[in-house]
């Protein structure tokens, strides 16, 4: 099959998922700097439990891996989470949240649901399966970051402008571009059209499954009150 | 340790979220006779669903066993429940819903989040981590079709009677027994006081996820509409 | 691609490891009837800890595969090692071994290398690698049941009857039809050109630890004397 | 149970099929310099093929950790892996072994039974089962260096002066001990008297599997002539 620009591809047929996900109102608010702290660190909390099953799922990544290059592509995501960790650790206490406090906040369903999706994709199926699995999140928030990055030049004291200089960063554009030329690599490897669709299919679960992400912010914050 | 009776001990030390589990207000209303035959049939799509991944789960409690015995459990209940699918296709078909409907139809995320958690903690841990994350289901629907019962011969029209004769049955609350007894085993043999707390942490977690399943089928019974 | 008969193309793409395993001096002394009984038992003896292996990786395919059809057409296969090893039990007691002797059993190298390494296909790839690294076993053992069947008939006191009779039987034939049939589906699903050599690649590597399997029998019958 | 001194337990409970590792005519050979040239690079060769799959056992880990320390234990050690293979491909080019040649060479059954049993060991149990199945390798190899350090010192010309340097080294000792320790954690986390047994059985077969891993050097140079 030609699988020349497949994550493209897979974009195009995903793409009502994929808009829910990346221009979702937590997004939109997030630009207009309107949105309210509470959420924000709601969101930041499970953001951090999050990244512990990340660096699972990467983990998995490496043990999946059928050469040493794919091996080491994923050691160097699994190294970039671990690393980022510790900057998350510091943007929270910026926000008034302990490192005790995320250690001790309890999992949402939605952080489970997105986690443990990508990380079964993974043992279910091969490393295509979890690339995609984990494609959202990486190249979704460098999509979040290249659209937001305005925003951040129109507003001198934009609230978010720490968070969204991150994900706008050139090493976290490059980072995501690398994702998906590896996604690439392992379509001309596995991707037969007969796969095409439970692929998609992966793909736009994993962004619903982000956009419930961002909603439970909302929700936690309402709950909190 | 002492570990006689330890699904007592471990359901003490959970005692809330079981009972939002086992006491939600979609059990009230299926015990009253009231509750709306959209929820029920939301519910049941879901659990289709459910199953398969369930499924899985002893499958992978096969992969895990230890010992020929363990093994030889599991599959005693990997049986029962692809056969149990056979059942509830045509108990769907009782409702007005057809097996294609129910293959067609989308993993909520609430299906997704249980399901995934309780392969996860199988993946992530040994057979004794698996296993409590299973019996909240098992378990609790042997001590809901226990409490149910009386209704039925309260009400002989009783709309969900055949659902809770199931669970109710003899047979079913063998099988729970059962579960009980081989978690006996395997924590004799692998659980410390050091990992109590941890174990008691995905059985309230599961119950949790539990809960948020009988809920889900309020939510998408109200979205239907 | 073209996948149609994909085994006998991967079969081909492996002749010379498939023929080491299928020719190999055990299978031609067994057809003779000459294979020395201390061989055989110890080859009996590992083959009942290679089934319980053996078992797991069909309880791996049930936990991998991507449809429920996928699903029971592992669980039949599961269902009939876990049967097969009561008459297993049976036939190494006519060959004077008790239960308790297969069990203490320690596992031989020969043995760990090939089970292990089938599950170990399965887990880092998909239920293709999985199915492939399986097909020697039951294929290989259908075709040399095929095979031998006419020495039961030219020698009516065939000392190995039993063990030949079982692998020549129509119902394991069909049951290595049926392995065949599944690996074409998956095939069909999942199968690009440029996995091929890989696919292959499994299958040489599991007929050449077939082929060690049954060396393993004249060495530890060496050993023992 | 009183865990302390774990390793040291385990050890002297398996301490025949230890002092057959530690003490193979391998090591022997390269203590006194007279281990023929071709059997070490065979030998050479395998580990390089060991290192791949060793690297996916310490994913493995990552991925089954119950707490972030421990992911970050394991990300240590695969980032020692994974850099330790250019050292390794340096080494080999040393010998006149080129990278293509490493990476083109088949695994050996003893290579395959090794890295798949302790594979398999993380998949099937939980964390400690995985670390004692990986404690020989990195516990056994700082051994080695200390007992054979002594021989760099009476011979300067010592042919396997970098080799037994390697692992005498102050840096690899310290990453021996720390496996020591993490060891005794997980120990006094999850092991019972009951699981007793069951850990000390998969030590000594990985023992017996770094045995054998010494002899198919002796093996495979004896092939080749």
């Amino acid at each position: 099959m030609n699988t020349s620009a497949i994550f493209e591809r897979i974009k195009a047929a995903a793409i009502e998922d994929w808009q829910r996900y990346v221009d979702h109102e937590f997004i939109r608010q997030m630009e207009a700097g309107t949105l309210a702290q509470a959420v924000f660190q709601q969101y930041l909390i499970q953001d951090y439990l999050f990244l512990i099953q990340y660096a699972r799922a990467y983990a998995l990544a490496i043990y999946k891996s059928p050469t040493l290059e794919d091996m080491q592509l994923a050691q160097g995501g699994l190294n970039a989470i671990l690393g980022e960790m510790h900057l998350h650790i510091r943007l929270c206490e910026g926000w008034g949240l302990k490192k005790a406090d995320l250690i001790a906040a309890p999992e949402h369903a939605a952080t489970i649901a997105y986690t443990r999706y990508v990380l079964d994709c993974g043992q279910r199926g091969d490393l295509l399966d979890l690339h995609v699995a984990l494609a959202p999140c990486m190249i979704g928030y460098a999509e979040i970051g290249r659209r937001l990055a305005p925003a951040l030049a129109a507003n001198p004291n934009h609230p978010y402008r720490e968070w969204i200089s991150e994900y706008a960063s050139e090493g976290f554009q490059q980072a995501a571009q690398a994702s998906i030329n590896h996604m690439q690599q392992l379509a001309d490897r596995a991707l037969t059209e007969a796969r095409f669709l439970d692929i998609v299919a992966i793909f736009s679960k994993a962004s619903q499954l982000e956009a419930d992400f961002w909603q439970m912010g909302f929700d936690l914050a309402r709950e909190k009150n």
